[in-house]
């Protein structure tokens, strides 16, 4: 389903890549019980709309399932990460991970000249 | 000028966060001298139109300088990354490698129990 491309900055494109979508799957990777809506919401400083259509796009995705159901008689949304989803957030991360390295690369080679480093500088006493 | 968010999330969102860019930043990123136009268009696999828009975005806001001079009686176009454009990506790379390393932890705290990894498996033989 997801193909992968030759060049690795190909392969960030798709669902994972906005910083809210990534906020929200980095939670749910951690929740194998899932999450309610408003937890979500909470975790991730969203508004109810923002969440709602993240949430929508990612279940259009089959990244996550959404379940509604009654707890004390007031409706509750609980949202699961699928197993595809997790995969797939996974070749992501990986996609990320070869991404970042090769512009630090980058960056870092040009930067020894100046003496900058991507390693946050110690604190000055 | 740019404003650090409590959430790495955050600040993510900027005038980096788009594959393209990421790989137009990482090719100018080692390139002092600058690049032209067409060896850009070249490295990142990118369209004349779809580069000039990208372009056009990160010199509005300072993070290129774009050159046009003559080489052999012919136009030609050299891009610089400014230093300014330098050090806030930089910082991007260290917002985006502070978002990996804690999706990575929330994947692996959970892929433990099902012994999978963000390493690649070796390959079945």
């Amino acid at each position: 389903m997801t193909t992968k491309h030759e060049s690795p900055y190909q392969n960030l494109k798709g669902v994972f890549h906005e910083p809210n979508r990534l906020a929200i799957l980095s939670e749910l990777s951690s929740a194998s019980d899932g999450m309610t809506f408003q937890e979500l919401k909470d975790e991730c400083s969203l508004t109810d709309g923002n969440l709602s259509r993240h949430l929508k796009a990612l279940e259009d995705a089959k990244v996550v399932r959404i379940r509604k159901s009654f707890s004390k008689n007031r409706p509750q949304t609980t949202i699961y990460l699928t197993d595809k989803g997790r995969d797939r957030f996974m070749e992501y991360l990986q996609a990320l991970e070869e991404v970042l390295a090769r512009a630090a690369e980058s960056v870092q080679s040009e930067s020894r000249k100046t003496a900058m480093s991507l390693t946050p500088r110690p604190a000055r006493s």
